[in-house]
């Protein structure tokens, strides 16, 4: 079988390292360049448990990564950093997957309000596929640009999608709290993120800012044809990983709870990534290290609302793993290729 | 000044345990006796760093409780103990602050559904004060028995409350996702709440059926005049202590945020214990070891949404602060009494 | 290519766990069965995200373990139980790899003192082979009956077996303290192990008394030709897994530092399991979800004295994964099969 | 009673913080000034749960601290800086409590090799009392400039000191590691310190060249006499605060271990803050937030080594709350003042 080269772009993050894990073990690609300024001239090996030709492979500066190396370029960069290596990659010849927020939002007008810069190739938008096989499958094979979904927003999407897609919720009076592990701020000498400041508390940010809201109404109106604007309060926890929604919305009618369950899973029936379990049997700790999504429902009957949960490893199937499956999807291969993770 | 004696009941919970803490060093009382029958015949000294004689004061079984030495007799106890014991304590002259639900809910009717048992003692329930001075002050003064709010409760009624009161947002459809840190669950040998099985994870229990839902819509809506059924969701979280509450209410009208942030300001401005931060400056490590809440309030316009945040130390101003509060303000000494906690 | 059978009994437990994880994707053997009394007539995909066969595959109760499915298996269970199974399991014809202290020790006497019971079946304890390759690789091929180590015996003989071995150091003096994560205890619904108790704490236990002290200096005696008793205390520590071991070894003569790291790189130069870094560069979070050790050595010419570090997952290394890799030793298969773990 | 005014220079730091916590509730001081570049101009009650004029004293610029207003200056700065401003603050009239490393070694040759710069103040040296009352309470009545142990060095020397000055073990040979919660390292924008770095991670440092390690010797050796070089691992574990030492010291003659047990009980029997305890029962969670030091030793008859155990919380016994000790012992006033901690 033909092993296809690839790259990784941003490869010292924390992303970034989760990525050339996952590729390093897939059967049908081998990791041709790993792209980083801070570990510019080291061999993987030094970093990840790798063997073999990957472990002595070195990292190249990020200055070369517009000639990256490899048929399919993973981009583990910032937003704006994607945004402007992109066009020069797919005029190369390769197959983009982005993991940043650069190509997630379809209307170019939205940028400059939820990511804070003008979009500076905006006719590319409507070419990138949202890399959310489970909502979004169709568009993705042969896919020239895929936009890999937000931890957050694959998270919500999933629990939130099909419920209004069934019609036995409304669209209208979505809200979210989004309970996040610290990696999902990336890695950062920030006192902030340090031990003592994170550990043993608590603390919302960004509410009703963070830039994944229309990234999920997008997503939900994409696949239910209906959205109403989604009130979301992220929420920083002391775990390393992992991130659990919460998500209350206003049953239509008169549903009952095996109805919405019921929902869900004809919506997963054939999904080898989702399972739907009790509301209160979804744990962050059984989706860790694993590319899947656990997702629930239960009603609260006297507010008339359904109250989901919905758990992913955010550096999994929340990044690496869902991009590595988005990929899958665009080449053709089974999704699940290279993604028979066990967790731990 | 004369000093009162007091005893604790369930003294080796972790609530039991913060307040034997708090009433050590309270000017106004001295500890009697402690019931435990864990650590019956066990110096306190062995389990606190007490000094003196409250070092050397055994603990005595909890049969022994229900004549309770003391004027003022504190139950953390579960809550058909306390209302068991609370009729004979009171018969016996003393006061009485229950820190279980046993007497929370005016509504006997209420102990059934939310609490899975028939009120043994249902005509004290008009006659309990409900201990969260912020919000229930009047009827505190000279009470002989107060019913201590929950952790949850507590939370999430210094948000909601001047809210709804203020006008600015709807009294339905409120949404709530609670986060609450282990010691919630009480002392316990259970493999749900070991470290493996809760460090690293998050999940959420008891949907919309928590047993705090109609305490809080109780306190609403004798505080504000008006409350519709509360969605909750709480979730345990791998801290040993601390409560964060993440709030959404549907505004009302064009209320701008500036407005909500002084609806909250306006109620609090007096109080000692309840801060008004910035709603992403709301976090759990500020109030640890305090008595203090610290609340605040962000607005979602495109969602018309008021999204709120509260944090406590559950054992404290969850629990056994509140109680000596409480007790404070019954025995009409200064609220702060024994409460100077500079947290840690 | 022949795929064997396995089982594994003793199921349930956090090496049960790890054990099925690894031997689900082991090219060369099917899981069989599984022995579980908690988890009795439960498929094995609700507890782990497995798929196919082995997803359906149902728990069955240890009392039918003793007549266990399976070419090979592997003995997760407390040592009392392994040392009753084992020989009924070898006279059926099974190979045997017990995870349990029960074989460990050669001499029978050492079982009333370090284990509490005498042994059931001394005429097995000559016939065992220690299963750790990197020290004790001969007599394993063929093995019928392979005695795990155990998990701080593991981290520790590894660090100090080749630094006697090359006569840089005392056989005599050396002190270790070994710090290890949670999962260590097993799983257990204890008090003593309740996340509130755990979490934000550290304390040492069985000082003096462990039972992996005749275990290791049984290891370093065979590899080495001599060991004084070894001073160690085992100290708990509020992490999920992982054990990080400080040795302290009188240096001999004169040996300099370079000497000591030189006799760690030779010892395991072509070992793909065991890494030799500096000794303030082995930390536990790169060893996590992996089947490596890492070790490193320093030395404090003040003091005369080489203080080495060692690091291992105690579920991987420290068991499951030990297990498997012996499990390949024994059978003629490639140490690494099944062992490609990428960490995370 | 006269109220003397006192002053933190460094005052954000977490020994600051905690240093400022303690002296608002101590009765014979007030806090009339804090110094902090990074807090400068802030009202202190904005970072601390203070109330009163406290709550509004502003922190001021690090450059006034020299003129530091206040009869007792606390001096929670770098090394270098402490030393820089020490001499004019004496100068000046005032008393000074300083807690870096700047005064705690008596001979300044040991300054560039264990601290890395040349002392600049050597005739201080001399004068310096150090602040550790149990261990050298003589001569620090009426000090004039106070050096305040080091984390390390206090939870050590605390075990050792008494055990080498009973003549029962040997001042050769002794081995520590010390293993240390995250706010030891201070408060830092270092990746190193993340929460995502440092949780589930212990890793070593400074094997042998630890800064506090001619400190403990130098304490040992002035209260018993006798003391050689002790080879020490200090390790980074993820809690927020605490100190767990495990000390090995050999055997002298047939010591038994209730021998030992009782020289640590005759040293401390009069000690408010050291409590002695099996080994076992020594635990980091017991002396958070309190100035108290528990500590317990075991003997391995085997290996001939008494194993001890020390805990502290290294930001009060290992800092603030000793050098508040110190300055009551040094003022004449009882050294529990201002130090009713009862943990939490």
């Amino acid at each position: 079988m033909h092993v296809h080269p690839v790259s990784v772009v941003g490869a010292s993050g924390y992303t970034g390292l989760e990525l050339t894990r996952l590729l390093a073990r897939h059967a049908h690609v081998r990791v041709a360049a790993l792209y980083s300024d801070r570990w510019a001239d080291e061999p993987a090996g030094g970093r990840l448990p790798l063997s073999g030709e990957l472990a002595a492979l070195r990292y190249r500066p990020l200055a070369e990564a517009e000639r990256a190396d490899g048929e399919i370029v993973f981009l583990a960069t910032p937003a704006e950093v994607s945004a402007a290596l992109t066009p020069r990659l797919l005029a190369r010849g390769a197959r983009v997957v982005d993991l940043s927020g650069a190509f997630r939002l379809a209307d170019p007008a939205a940028y400059p309000a939820w990511y804070g810069f003008p979009h500076p190739a905006p006719e590319l938008l409507a070419e990138a596929r949202y890399g959310l096989p489970e909502l979004a499958r169709a568009g993705l094979a042969g896919a020239r640009l895929v936009t890999n979904p937000g931890c957050y927003a694959t998270s919500i999407a999933l629990a939130v999608a099909p419920l209004v897609k069934s019609g036995l919720v409304s669209p209208d009076g979505i809200v979210v709290t989004g309970l996040s592990g610290v990696s999902g701020a990336g890695r950062k000498a920030s006192e902030d993120y340090s031990f003592v400041e994170v550990g043993d508390d608590l603390r919302a940010y960004r509410l009703g800012r963070h830039q994944h809201v229309p990234e999920i109404e997008q997503t939900v109106l994409r696949h239910a044809g209906a959205c109403g604007p989604i009130a979301f309060t992220p929420v920083l926890v002391p775990i390393r990983r992992g991130i659990l929604s919460s998500v209350a919305l206003r049953l239509a009618g008169g549903a009952r709870p095996a109805d919405l369950e019921g929902a869900l899973r004809a919506a997963y029936a054939e999904e080898p990534f989702v399972k739907v379990l009790a509301a209160d049997k979804v744990m962050v700790k059984d989706v860790l290290h694993t590319n899947r999504a656990h997702v629930g429902v239960a009603v609260d009957p006297r507010a008339g609302v359904a109250l989901a949960t919905s758990a992913i490893d955010n550096l999994v199937k929340g990044a690496a793993g869902q991009a590595v499956q988005a990929m899958n999807a665009a080449m053709g291969w089974p999704e699940t290729a290279g993604l028979d993770l066990l967790g731990g």
